[in-house]
């Protein structure tokens, strides 16, 4: 097999339905996936042990995910033949864990500090990509249509990610650090969010 | 406690004062401000050891400066209603450390291949996102107003996060690589610099 | 030796043979080439084996590499002085290697989870901050003349460290994971190719 095509080395490259600049908004945002699933692989080789093996299946889960969400939006939304990958469920997914790992780990008034163990450092960063992604979905579309559950999904996916790391940390008894001058900004109640 | 909020699930965020787009580009410079910041944690994790003790309790501190950083440009500058947060206290700290730091390594002529040690190594990453961030700062000061503090602060701590590299590989006896077709680069002598 | 010169705080800077912002296409391109270069120094970290020796080399050399394309894209296409550094030889040394290694590991059809072992994982991150360098390369041709070789080296790079990803989880014993909902996307015949 060849592996490489050299069809890419003027600078151009194909989406499925068009060809166009490689960085056009489309490369950018499907690219910054694929750059955050590949942090979500490197977090997964610090959670082999057995205390987190629903973390370690659902990274996993997550990881075929990401596919889903960058195949949607590889595609000219125009052009698309076959169903959208990215569903509901796939967010409830989230919504679920994200619920239940928040009341797993100690309540939180203010920021903390990302950080503490190895497992949870790289789950921040990832955290960080996710949301790099998200703005470049963002930036996307403005300029094309896009299957909107791609945006929602990547959004409830940083909020996992804190979640996670809080969870790591908290089972390795490693107690996140404050921020020092921070305000109490998580609000406890069902009060109005922004 | 709900974590998420569904509240962005548009596309558009809360900075502090005003409501904006999620690519807008505060939200882009203090979501960078923040993965740099990630990426410190995790640094700190490879540092642990008496011998880096100076290195570790540093970046604590930097961590924290960190989100003096991010809340002074999250903030609409018309709208700061306490005094901002970064201060010149916190560049002469850094400017102090890269001294010291600069003094301790071995002297430098040439570029040196980023690497080495594990943590030398997730400095230098950092160090380049330290870089990433300074430019998105610069990207928003053509928009915005914004305290000026935090760039020169994200600007020299890039330069702490070079020094601080270099000196845990010289620590642990790990000779940086000069980059073979590298001209003499670092001036020596304070004659002018760019 | 003073590593900061304070010129910088004002948010401009030099290139070879021009003052611009920081955020110019070009020092985008270049500041985002160091940090893929600073990734690959950290997957060296983890090829210590001897196992490994062939890509624990190959990866060295391309941090000079890096230096290399770095330094042409640096420079004022105008105003350059010297040869440039970047040659056709840097790309067939890539191709060769690629041949190689897709040889070595098992035969691919589907998309694989970039993942694995942790040398694995961090080559797929570095795989990821090579096309979003690449990106940035292609933006920067449309605003200046720059040393064709550079975009190709890189576009090729990315390619080289998905095959030594595949090859360093493949001497490990560990099986790739492919996309479960992944189409059949890698043409093992060497028909047209985008
Ligand atoms: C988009 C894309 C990507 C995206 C993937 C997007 C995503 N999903 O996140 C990203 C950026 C990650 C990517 C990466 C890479 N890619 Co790519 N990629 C493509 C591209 C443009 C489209 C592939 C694709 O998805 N086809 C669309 C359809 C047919 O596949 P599908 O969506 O999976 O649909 C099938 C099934 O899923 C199913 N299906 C469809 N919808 C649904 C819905 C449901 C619910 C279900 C169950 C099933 C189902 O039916 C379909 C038919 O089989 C192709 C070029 C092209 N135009 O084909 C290159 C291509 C496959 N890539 C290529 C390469 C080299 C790579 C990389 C190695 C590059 C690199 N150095 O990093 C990596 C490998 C990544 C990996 N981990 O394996 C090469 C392969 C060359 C070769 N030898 O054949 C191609 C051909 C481009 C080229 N250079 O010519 N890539
Ligand atoms: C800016 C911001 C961020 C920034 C932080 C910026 C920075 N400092 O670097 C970043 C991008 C890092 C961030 C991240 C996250 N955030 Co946020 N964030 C906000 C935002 C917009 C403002 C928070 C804030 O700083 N408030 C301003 C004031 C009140 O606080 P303050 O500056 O700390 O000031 C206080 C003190 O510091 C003191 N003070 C002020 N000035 C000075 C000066 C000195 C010298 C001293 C000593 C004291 C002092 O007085 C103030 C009053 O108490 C809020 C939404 C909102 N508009 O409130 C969301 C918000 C708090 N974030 C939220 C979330 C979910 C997160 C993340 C989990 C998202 C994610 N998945 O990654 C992470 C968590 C990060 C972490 N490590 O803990 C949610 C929380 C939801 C909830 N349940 O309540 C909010 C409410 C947004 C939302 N969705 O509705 N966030
Ligand atoms: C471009 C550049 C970078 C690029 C390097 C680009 C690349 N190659 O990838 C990047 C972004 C990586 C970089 C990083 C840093 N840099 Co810088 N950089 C520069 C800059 C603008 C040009 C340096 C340069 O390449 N000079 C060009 C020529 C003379 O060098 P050359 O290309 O290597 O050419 C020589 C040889 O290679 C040979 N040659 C030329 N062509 C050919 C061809 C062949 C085939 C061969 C064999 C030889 C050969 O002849 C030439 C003459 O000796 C200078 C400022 C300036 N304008 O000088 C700052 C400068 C050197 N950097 C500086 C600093 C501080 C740094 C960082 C520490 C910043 C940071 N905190 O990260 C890091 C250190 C990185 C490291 N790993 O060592 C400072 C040093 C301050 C001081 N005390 O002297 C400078 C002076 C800028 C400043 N602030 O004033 N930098
Ligand atoms: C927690 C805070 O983070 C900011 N925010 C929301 N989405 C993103 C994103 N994708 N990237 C960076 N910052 C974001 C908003 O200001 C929010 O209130
Ligand atoms: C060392 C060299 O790095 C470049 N430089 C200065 N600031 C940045 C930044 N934020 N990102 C990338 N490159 C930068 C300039 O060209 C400087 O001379
Ligand atoms: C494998 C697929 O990846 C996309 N592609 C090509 N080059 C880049 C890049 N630098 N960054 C992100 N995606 C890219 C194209 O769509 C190609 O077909
Ligand atoms: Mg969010
Ligand atoms: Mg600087
Ligand atoms: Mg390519």
């Amino acid at each position: 097999m060849n592996l490489y095509t050299r069809t890419g080395d003027q600078g151009q490259t194909n989406v499925i339905g068009a060809r166009v600049d490689k960085d056009d908004p489309r490369v950018e945002a499907y690219g910054t996936i694929d750059e955050l699933n590949a942090y979500i692989g490197y977090a997964r080789t610090f959670l082999t042990d057995k205390a987190f093996q629903d973390i370690y299946e659902e990274l996993e889960k997550i990881q075929h995910h990401l596919f889903d969400c960058g195949s949607d939006i590889a595609v000219v939304y125009e052009k698309q033949k076959h169903p959208f990958k990215t569903t509901e469920d796939m967010i409830r997914f989230l919504e679920e864990r994200i619920d239940h790992y928040v009341e797993e780990a100690p309540a939180l008034e203010k920021f903390i500090l990302p950080g503490g163990t190895e497992a949870a450092s790289v789950l921040h960063i990832a955290r960080t990509a996710a949301r790099r992604a998200e703005r470049l979905i963002v930036s996307l579309m403005k300029e094309v249509k896009i299957h909107h559950p791609v945006l929602i999904y990547v959004n409830r996916l940083s909020d996992y990610l804190f979640a996670a790391a809080r969870v790591v940390n908290y089972r390795l008894n490693v107690k996140d650090v404050e921020y020092e001058r921070s305000g109490k900004v998580f609000r406890t109640h069902n009060s109005k969010k922004n």
